[in-house]
């Protein structure tokens, strides 16, 4: 039977230290000292968030060294056409840019390949992606694209199959598209990472014969990866975070003389540190608790249930069907570009 | 664009004062005092739960008058043959004692319609059982079948939809299959409810319009639910909440001779009352609110993001295939067996 | 199991006396014979025949009366962007012509019905037509929508699922879509007709009860069809006849000054009558034969075998998405100019 | 856009030698003097040819050297659960004699390549058998399996593919499954070919790049290969023969004294050559010519057509999802079988 592995690959910028660079000192601090380097920008509604680690970085954060860029606008709903276009807009920019120093050769190949199982919508954006270039009329010359399936299906690693064609294909560039497992909710679906650094199954865990990468292959890998799902234990750490972080501001806005003249809402308050203390009468001990340390609680508490579970938007169909159309309309303009 | 309705019915055993008939003395004051009789029995690893709700029992618990048969596999997996088996077997004979009283005319014809939206994986039980009859070689010259879609799709009430056929084709049964939403994870794809008070959206909020059920149609109306979601507040809560009991119990049996014997697991404990109060110092004042307001917190919390989350099991493909199946094999089986 | 039946309906100008009227004296004649009325017109390349049949008419040529709008591109290809967008046009234009003496009132629905098997390519125009409204951010307001499936697999007559939604729903309009069966395999995917008298499974052989139209609802039914399949007999005779027809104008062409420049080619030649007499040496009395009776005697000889074959263009999956667009598309654009 | 290329490969028992030994002494002249060995035999109601070719015959009909074992049952039909019961059998006994001499070591991997355009119906029975063989809860460890769609789609020619997938896994045996297009429309779904000699795209063309084989590959490669479709003038050629000799058996069996008590019917006559003499007057000269300058002729004929028609059963979905479920059950028996 087919399984689901949603830890392929994670957001590099779910790091710990990553996400954690709020101030602009911490920022620096990290960047000295991890041989990463982190750059934040806006083009419209999008953030963008560049990322580039190095060897030292790579020890260091647990991520492999190269760079990588985050695009996010927050703000983004199913049916918001504006959101899409400046989406697809700013990725095949980051796109192009990322790839303008390799040279293309007249016959030069791109392999493309959409990772994913078909049959849970929330992973099918690869499948769906290779389903929407077959679609088009015309198809890039240089595109060659497949959709594996995963290895529960097949048979065989994924990362074999896709070693087995770059060497008989000797592409210039492989395209690797997947759907991602995040680790806040409230990045599904509302996210693009691109990188250069490949798929790194199990987040660098070492397991060499699924790695899908220019170190393993020889040939640069371009990925492109959607958060869609969140696992249960970590939705509900987040939820409960979110909760206490929400309630700790209120209490704190409560003695500010604008609290008159605000509509304080439940929105997701920025990362930074909190003094919890003022909560601790109604939630105990717990608050001074990390994230991960009740992420832990719960993931134990759950393992006792005999069905896992996943989080996904209830509008997960139109999601993956976006980002499918998204993606491949950008690599069929960045390629007619090239020539 | 389509939207998804979770909350179309609920089952009815989750209503708060069935769950809560813990004890031999609870159960006897609730059937005492509601019109609500509840009969627990087991059939090989088949829990059935059988509850009678009468005129006065559908106003003290809102569920509507009639029968409800639960039948559950706390246990089930999704690879697990024998378990699909008896659960087939123990729905064909509760399918079967619930219909005895049914007279059928030679031309009589039951009209079967698969609730649902396609595109959803987990709402789809519905749709992949008229699919799963359709392909069948055979099928009863009685079944009529249609699985409309959801009312963004078509542009029309689906309790519209079935008043009109039922109006035209005066079938003798009207068979409606839905996905449903629980307000227990635990139970996901693990439970089969069976009642002739049919579908009532909203649970009983008293939209007639889309009622599916004897009393709007005059024609008996028999409904299978399947549990395949769980709303993402609903899961926090109840996540929540399994670990407060967890811990409770724990604390409770340190101080038990037993407790140096025992592998001591996170098991969902029973439902019974817990004193929760030494586990106060850690999670403080929140442990004493209820699972309900617990969630209310939760619902609040959530309602700030922009994407409305669902979370259902890993294999959702699996299960909805499966469930599908196991219906339409007990629906051939039983219509062959009225002739 | 399901069943295909392809002689739902068929295109009126296929009528022995329509497709006959090759010379204007010819058509005249048909025309004050038997209340027929025929009119050719050109809109860039879309050739519309505009056939008005009356009850003497329909006693006739054994067409219902109403008006029959057949709209053709003898050029089309399966990538003719262009030609589809002429055809997309001219069919809009058509079909608010006739509806434009309809007065819609603020709440009025309209019915759409997609016809036909899903899983047969050829014959799923209709339910990829819903699927492809279905799809759609944004459905009309008075659209409500069903492909139904076919008989065989729901165990009901379509005529009277499409009755029984008529009588509740009370539309203003019914529009049902659905493949056709043609008797010319050039037609094949390059002719849509219009018609408002509904659909007559079985071409008027009386069969009241899967019939839908405005004499059976009480509702204007307008009904879109699209040539996809010729039945094999009809391709067979076809062909010989068109073979026939070549040689036939080939000779007789060789003797005239002009054999020498030109470049003769095995174009389907007019319909008009040929002197057949130089090619009897070869293919003998045959050639005297009219081509129904060269049919009747293929399908004589082919009922022999066990299998039923249909006759289908190769790319039919490509030609049915399209037309399916092309349909939505006009649909969406005609009602939006209602209100 | 995507194509379809039927002429892949042919049945061999097609060439026009195979065909036409229909006497005794033609088939051993046939044997002797071009190097092909013929068995007709019969299991139950499976009729099996079992041809093999050597160097000589190679050259002699066109067909590779190799074993090619056609299993065929002219009476089955799509709901004959028996015929397709035997045929299973029967295909696994020939699969499991075929393969009796290869040797399995531990870790021994098969390579199944489900070949064809999923998006064809009749093309698909391929990519629905990986599908098939996907669905089951426990695949064969030994198997390694992949639908890679067309040249068109994908944009790399299958050959290459299967090749680099060959090179990586080093397979002990390549399985290709495929749809084949075939000469005789009453062959069409009623017809297995298995064959030793893997798949000649264009029958030996010499197209080296596409070729699926031992040769190429060094690797054992076994084609499983199902009629279903015909192309048009092939089904025209087809049946104007079995007309012409239909009427020539008819009027020969009036002189006969038996032909009072006989219902002479349409039945396919045997390929045994008959004196078509007495049927000139009627089909002239033409009575005369091949059934092969026949359809020459017919195939110019329709050339000037803009759309491309195959012909293919009208049940085609069904006997694709039979043909899918038969093989993979097939397969998963006979690889039991081997451990």
């Amino acid at each position: 039977m087919q399984n689901v592995n949603w830890q392929r690959t994670d957001l590099v910028d779910e790091a710990e230290e990553v996400v954690l660079h709020q101030t602009k000192e911490q920022k620096d601090k990290l960047e000295q000292a991890s041989g990463v380097q982190i750059e934040d920008r806006h083009v419209g509604r999008v953030k963008i968030t560049d990322v580039r680690v190095d060897a030292t970085g790579e020890k260091g954060i647990g991520k492999k060294e190269g760079r990588y860029i985050t695009l996010s606008i927050p703000t983004l709903t199913v049916d918001d056409q504006d959101g899409f276009q400046q989406m697809e807009k700013v990725l095949l920019q980051n796109f192009q840019q990322l790839h303008e120093t390799i040279t293309w050769s007249k016959d030069a190949k791109i392999l493309i390949i959409g990772l994913g199982n078909r049959t849970i919508t929330p992973d099918a954006i690869g499948p769906y992606l290779i389903d929407e270039l077959h679609s088009l009329d015309e198809i890039d010359d240089k595109f060659v694209m497949y959709a594996p399936g995963v290895t529960g299906q097949t048979g065989y690693e994924t990362g074999e199959f896709v070693a087995a064609l770059a060497e008989r294909l000797k592409p210039t560039l492989i395209i690797v598209v997947d759907a991602l497992a995040t680790r806040a909710s409230e990045r599904l679906c509302k996210t693009i990472q691109l990188t250069d650094t490949g798929i790194h199954p199990g987040s660098g865990v070492g397991n060499q014969r699924q790695e899908i990468s220019a170190q393993t292959l020889g040939i640069p890998v371009t990925a492109i990866g959607i958060p869609t799902v969140v696992d249960a234990p970590v939705l509900i750490a987040g939820a409960v975070e979110m909760m206490l972080r929400s309630i700790t501001t209120r209490i704190a806005e409560r003695n500010k003389p604008s609290a008159k003249l605000s509509l304080t809402s439940w929105q997701p308050t920025s990362e930074q540190e909190l003094d919890m203390t003022p909560i601790k009468p109604i939630f105990g001990e717990w608050v001074t608790w990390s994230k991960e340390e009740r992420q832990q609680l719960f993931e134990e508490t759950l393992a006792s249930a005999h069905t896992q579970l996943m989080v996904t938007p209830k509008e997960a169909d139109y999601w993956t069907e976006r980002y499918a159309k998204l993606i491949a309309s950008m690599l069929m303009t960045w390629a007619q570009d090239l020539e």
